[in-house]
């Protein structure tokens, strides 16, 4: 199950593909990497939707035990895979073993956790409003909903997150959960990671008997097959993890088919942080520590990453700043996950640096020729209000410290925020106080609010919200993480007058499954 | 509080206007209403959503007891004008008035259904996860969430609700127990009716001591203003009930602002209804009446009127279809709402008789001069797949029959079928064993699902679902009738690592609104 073959995965078969392969290739090293991977045909995108729509029926239906079946049997298969899995994904992404047996860990756990939440059932948000034919002036009828899937999702990896957000990712993951087949246009920054959770996956279907169409992986080294399978009739929704530029390009093209579809696209955060006066006053150097081990994680590479930094100027700012500098001054190894995100980040600091808002004022010397250095920028909240270019994500380890002399300069910088997955506050209860405003506006603008830590490492759990307002994301209803992710890949269907054999499970009466419903408007298990 | 001055109502003060006034027009007459309305102007529009943007930020956080006060306010000044305002919706749409009084007493128990809703609380779908501190190899945070409104939405009155889908209908209601500040651009077809209504929320606003943002109401004769507040920054949703072409323009302006927003457009829908061979045995006749009563009721003018009816050939439909051919014939006064919707009617029913795929059987004379007639087509489930005109639905008292000769031609139509509203069955249960693969494939197509009654006549419960896929809606994922309607306007807020004195009340330790909350993954009143 180890062996990579270059490979699309439709179905149980495996994709011929004609045009010319693409190679993964080691971002520290620069060597490409063996075998080579095959784009898929316009034909086997084809095949792939057709035999996702027809397992759409039998998977749509299986009962939730089944499905949690199904997500631990993968969950399972990639830990006997665990081992090549990481040793591929580090060669393909540069990425710290630690980090990746990390994500492993995790996507295993999400899986798992979604196994546990489809067994349980309740999530489908039964609801039942009994009939009462006395009713005047006109008799009340039975009427039951539930929520089912869309139809088949297709999935993009992302390149920041090889396994917990890619084949076997969240959105894989949420959307089988949902009763989705799912397409996915595997990341060409990762080939190998990809066909080997692919295999795992492809095997669990076998494996637990479903239908072979629940499940397909096709390579593409352009924008080709991800768009033919965004506009197929037969797809119902999109998940994607991207830059801006190819989030809106899904969703112009989702927007523009004959039945538009939902694009829940992940593109661009700065992730603001503002130090409040109390906490820059009681543990600033604190703070500066913990600010740049959060920016350079990853390589800085994290959606969450903290990118702007807002806080007093004056006395107390200058422990903070000079801890910080001191700390980016290391020299430090950050290989990032491909060639074009490097060339990226070194063009986006090349940029900056020619802005006259802001003032470069440590950039540490990479240790090894490919590597990049982390970067740190500064400048003031006049100049930031002014210079739309300094809120704009670089993707990468590096950051912008933005000093303010008046409260309400932090207040006209929230208002004028773009929408972002996080933003994060640090300071003391009365500094929460102080800023009861300030925080007033991040809920707006934000999807996570975190207090007096850092946002980089999102929680896999029932409460998080990994999603925020455009452009942090397509559509702030949604998260990507956690259990509430589930919802993206679904829909209401109402039942009125069936009678109770005829019904799903979930809404017969008698509750055979035991779950919770709204029934009459009241939450219980009967 | 019952005179009608024909200004848009902008906050508490009154709109100017400068353009041409337009008239509300007597349908059955067509004699102009007194006095003129007069088109917002730019100005205006800015105003009221600068007053709206205003008002979010106090509304938003109003607890759920306040902003249940407000709706029930809003119920009841309705309910101290019905006698005018049903005067007036009488002239302006010539419906009966037991229906216009029907649906004022429906208009206000919705209002009061969203009050019943935000003062229980739980609806915010609260969640928690305790923090593990000692968790490895992470501590874990503690994460919590709960719905939050979008901002300021903008709702469109339907021409064919002047009550229960206009002013202070489900759109409007759902919006205010979200806590979102409305604007409604009222509909020119019962702008009386319209300012009636927008006057007793104004006053509502006023008693309640809120700001006046929370709502502004206004009148434009053409598009301008509506396309103008769907651009506008301030506005984050909208809400809509009317024609496709009115919808998917409205959906294009919303997709191509700088920040994208969400459009819930109700649009079109042919509501098939499906009669299985055991019902058609055992109650043809029975059948034949009440869909009689459901495709003329209110004039054909439902979104959920019955548009297309698919039986089989032969003997036992010939009782059904001669039973229905005769009520057709019965002569009997169909006045539509406006001109506009009179002439497109005329224009269908011609359109459809000059198409050789169908046959006009019944076409009943019309008693008065402006008034037009039921009619009833017929056709074959041949014909029916090769023709898709005759899917498209005809606004006004008008049904086609399809029959067929094999049941094989049901499932090809059913799976042909657009996104509708609803899907009706008439079947014993038998039929339904029978023929659960058509329920299974309409439950991919529709938001509703109707066993053995008729689907115009929607009952505003927890479980209802009014929506449906592509067309039929913007978004499947969404009903605008019922208390899950609430959710269209709103998106998840997660708090990291807050003191419990910061977190909005429903998110605090000790639960002290005793809401249902979701505590690790374990829903209960702690």
């Amino acid at each position: 199950m180890t062996k990579i073959s270059g490979k699309s995965l439709i179905g149980f078969r495996e994709g011929a593909g004609t045009a010319a392969g693409f190679h993964g290739v080691n971002p520290a090293t620069g060597q490409k990497l063996e075998p080579p991977f095959v784009s898929a045909t316009s034909e086997e995108v084809e095949l792939a939707a057709r035999l996702a729509g027809e397992a759409f029926p039998v998977f749509s239906r299986l009962a939730g035990r089944e499905k949690a079946k199904f997500l631990r049997t993968i969950a399972a298969k990639i830990e006997a895979i665990a081992e090549p899995l990481i040793e591929r994904a580090e060669q393909e992404t540069a990425l710290p073993k630690a980090r990746l047996q990390g994500e492993t860990a995790r996507t295993c756990g999400q899986l798992r956790l979604f196994a546990q939440l489809v067994e349980e059932g309740s999530w489908v948000n039964a609801r039942i409003d009994t009939a009462d034919p006395e009713r005047k002036p006109l008799p009340k009828p039975d009427v039951r909903s539930l929520l089912r899937p869309l139809g088949p999702v297709v999935v993009f990896g992302a390149s920041n997150f090889p396994l917990a957000f890619s084949v076997a990712g969240g959105d894989t993951a949420s959307a089988f959960a949902a009763g989705s087949p799912v397409i996915v246009k595997a990341h060409h920054s990762h080939p190998g990671t990809s066909e080997l959770v692919g295999r795992a996956v492809q095997e669990s279907v076998r494996e637990c008997g479903l239908p072979e169409g629940v499940f397909s992986m096709l390579f593409g080294s352009g924008t080709q097959v991800g768009v033919a399978l965004v506009k197929h009739p037969v797809v119902k929704a999109v998940g994607f993890t991207g830059s801006r530029t190819g989030g809106k390009a899904l969703m112009a093209v989702a927007a523009a088919r004959p039945e538009p579809i939902p694009v829940y696209a992940e593109m661009s955060s700065t992730n603001p942080v503002f130090i409040l006066p109390g906490a820059l006053r009681e543990r600033g150097e604190q703070i500066a520590t913990g600010l740049h081990g959060s920016f350079t994680l990853g390589a800085g590479q994290f959606c969450t990453k903290p990118g702007m930094v807002f806080f007093a100027q004056g006395g107390e700012a200058e422990a903070f700043k000079s801890k910080l500098r001191q700390a980016v001054s290391q020299p430090q190894s950050f290989t990032l996950l491909n060639s074009g995100i490097t060339s990226a980040y070194r063009e986006s600091l090349g940029k900056r640096k020619q802005n006259a808002s802001s003032k470069l004022t440590v950039e540490a010397p990479p240790k090894e020729g490919l590597a990049v250095g982390a970067a740190l920028f500064e400048t003031d909240a006049e100049a930031f209000l002014k210079e739309p270019e300094l809120a704009e994500e670089i993707f990468g380890p590096s950051t912008i410290l933005v000093e303010h002399s008046q409260r309400a300069q932090v207040l006209e910088i929230a208002r004028g925020l773009e929408g972002h997955l996080t933003a994060t506050v640090h300071g003391t209860e009365q500094d929460l106080r102080d800023f009861a405003d300030l925080i007033a506006i991040l809920e707006t603008k934000v999807g996570r609010i975190v207090f007096n830590a850092f946002p980089t490492g999102v929680e896999v759990c029932h409460a998080m919200v990994h999603g925020g307002p455009f452009p942090s994301t397509s559509d702030g209803r949604s998260t990507s993480v956690g259990t509430q992710a589930i919802f993206r890949f679904v829909r209401p269907v109402c039942f009125q007058g069936f009678p109770t054999s005829a019904l799903p499970a979930e809404l017969q009466d008698g509750n055979p499954l035991g779950i919770w419903r709204l029934v009459n408007g009241e939450l219980g298990k009967k």
